[in-house]
């Protein structure tokens, strides 16, 4: 008989993985609180008809979401992103104070086909700032997910940063029909995963014209750093209201930057879309360079129509959002999880022979250090030495400590490092001294 | 237009809410990390087969869980516990060292009407000894669970205590058919909820005849501090070697609660059934005493079958679960979140007129406090000092940094205490060293 499975696209995390995932929520959490975005929490599943709302995941997204009916027939489906859900909860609560500066860690969930570092559940880390059309706002979530990628460890990345009303400008300047334009983006959204080739031919069957592909392609294909590239383009697109307003918020994000030390990061790259409808002005991504892969790690971007959507007060947000499955992928390949123990207990406090007395003293021991802070253990299963020493040392467990009859005579301990394999008998304080190093 | 809600049953928490739920989450995952348990995540569906299996969730939970397909029709249902994903977890990694002891914190949903403090979206967090079949594992759950309620600040509570093999033994006692035993549980279970007529009732439904109900009410009945009680019982159920089992397990977990300091808080409660299918030793419910009412805060038991049911290797399993929103409602109704500040941030950084270089010394005094580690804020919405006194104060963040032309000359900074509504001008180390504090 086989064994039940986590249903396909999903995976369990055992304790040695929950370990480092535990450390990169950590961090992310520690920077976001110390830029002053504060904790959100909404639902797993929200009403299949905001998820489904043309503008919400778009038409894309709509075959893409876990959909299903309670028992009182009501519609529902299961989040995809971070992003809808905080514009429904900002639309519902007129009353919170702008800029509503907010943070969302936790799972979504996309119908996806899943292939390797592709899951179809996943995890979100989102910051957002929202009341703001300022590109103050868009500088400070810039900033916020570059202190995170640094805080945790990473040192080669950069951050893309491109405009929807630049490329709304762009298809001004060859003359596409502006209604095609949410075809011609996800047409070009496809340019690093499916080549260029692939990309023409989309965009010829959204019906625009070879020479008009052309034009396209050669402006897409600008990018580098941004002085350069926002003079050449400011040239190019001069006239085009919509693509002008879009080159001076690059400037202002880019120049709002430098108080934040994170302007260096910066490319101007006219090819990143982002495939999500809602977006409305700036957008960004951020890759990291690891040895093996180039691989986006974050992004985000403004999306001013999304709220008023919801039936909400008109209001301005940008944001983003890392994905943490990549993110993990990537520190495991590059080794950057050493420094942290595997487990986070810190001591095996075991008997020295099966006798009721040392196996009460033990368990005694074992609660005066925890009340002192220290993460420990005791036998449970009614073991001999021998059989916790194993158990220590398969956990990575790095201190035991031993009770005989001549510790409790002596009122002292053995402890043990499991690591160097040496020990020495010592007063309970010089136990808790070395524990709590 | 109406807008968009949460799907009935299910909560946004807002700021405000998620500082205090984080602090007992927080709690809670430090005293389960000291005690040595490890964490563990699975996904939020399962395969429905395995939620609604017999012995499962039981027939009962059956119309409690969301049920959907996927795509590919494959049967699916969001997780109503966090125990039979655990069990899955176990059978399908039999090479885990045992105990395993396992934390995991998460939401679990249930089709259940939705009333005062009972949501179809909930949150458990969940303890469990995997692999021992000795009452040291009972002991030491229930050693965990009461640890994280004192250090929540909780004071009046007890843990009721009982076994399923004495429960089985009483059925033996007045000679009722076994295969009607979880019909019997299953009523006995509602004699706090809806009183012992409803029970009366529902058992001689079950075919219980009226002798035999009236010697097992008497018998569920008898509650009170261990000694007494197992004495008397003994007495009572003599002969009976399930039974006698029974309440030999539950003297050695009080005995071995004596090493933990918590033996004190035990009362055997004969009436405890807890309603699910899957338990077959020892159960437990811990009641908190507040001032307008009494409730179950957590509760769990001895599940030693569930693991080979799920097609692993038979294993011997126990724990418990604290249900989170009961916790949260006490606590607030009792007001002992009050030393929690409601904001993180601890300052809120402004220019004290709106011009470029102020602003500019604004962003970059920020960024000094936030790499100190100071969680700290500045203006994106291009406001006033007025404007950004008020959010400050709607926001609770205590201190409020200003950067004016004085300033900026003397390389000092205007620190103002938000509370005391006092100002002082001091150095950068001095502005640090009172928010760290």
């Amino acid at each position: 008989m086989s064994k039940f499975q986590t249903p396909r696209g999903t995976r369990d995390f055992l304790p040695r993985d929950m370990v480092r995932r535990e450390y990169i929520f950590r961090v992310i959490k520690s920077v976001f609180e110390r830029f002053g975005f504060a904790p959100l929490e909404t639902p797993a599943f929200e009403d299949w008809k905001l998820l489904s709302r043309k503008g919400s995941g778009g038409d894309e997204i709509k075959d893409e979401i876990y959909y299903f009916r309670d028992k009182s027939k009501r519609e529902l489906g299961l989040r995809f992103d971070l992003t809808v859900p905080l514009a429904r909860v900002v639309a519902n609560n007129p009353q919170l104070p702008k800029p509503f500066k907010r943070y969302q860690i936790g799972r979504v969930w996309r119908y996806d086909r899943p292939q390797a570092g592709r899951f179809r559940e996943f995890w979100q880390a989102d910051a957002d700032v929202i009341g703001s059309a300022s590109m103050a706002a868009e500088a400070e979530c810039i900033a916020v997910f570059i202190t995170c990628l640094r805080e945790l460890g990473f040192r080669d990345f950069e951050v893309r940063l491109n405009n929807r009303k630049l490329l709304n400008g762009m298809i001004e300047v060859v003359d596409v029909d502006k209604k095609k334009a949410p075809a011609v983006f996800r047409a070009l959204d496809k340019l690093e995963k499916r080549g260029e080739e692939e990309v023409k031919k989309e965009l010829k069957r959204a019906g625009v014209k070879p020479k008009q592909i052309e034009t396209l392609m050669k402006m897409i294909k600008m990018s580098g750093k941004p002085e350069g590239i926002i003079r050449k383009a400011r040239k190019m697109l001069e006239g085009f209201s919509e693509a002008e307003e879009g080159l001076k918020e690059l400037e202002e994000i880019v120049n709002l930057s430098k108080s934040y030390g994170t302007a260096e990061r910066i490319i101007i790259d006219f090819s990143l879309v982002r495939g999500l409808d809602y977006y409305t002005g700036p957008v960004f991504e951020i890759f990291v360079k690891a040895e093996k892969e180039i691989g986006s790690v974050a992004g985000g971007g403004r999306y001013d129509n999304l709220i008023e959507l919801y039936r909400g007060t008109p209001t301005s947000a940008t944001g983003g959002s890392f994905g943490i499955e990549r993110i993990y992928e990537i520190m495991f390949a590059e080794n950057m999880f050493k420094g942290i123990p595997s487990s986070k207990t810190r001591v095996f406090v075991a008997a020295a022979r099966d006798e009721p007395r040392l196996k009460k003293a033990a368990m005694e021991t074992v609660q005066k250090l925890r009340k002192e802070g220290i993460p420990a253990e005791t036998d449970l299963m009614g073991r001999k030495l021998k059989q916790c020493l194993d158990y220590a040392d398969r956990l990575d467990i790095p201190y035991m400590v031993i009770i005989g009859e001549k510790e409790l005579r002596s009122d002292r301990l053995t402890l043990r490092d499991m690591k160097k394999r040496e020990q020495k008998i010592v007063v309970f304080e010089r136990v808790l001294k070395e524990l709590k190093k």
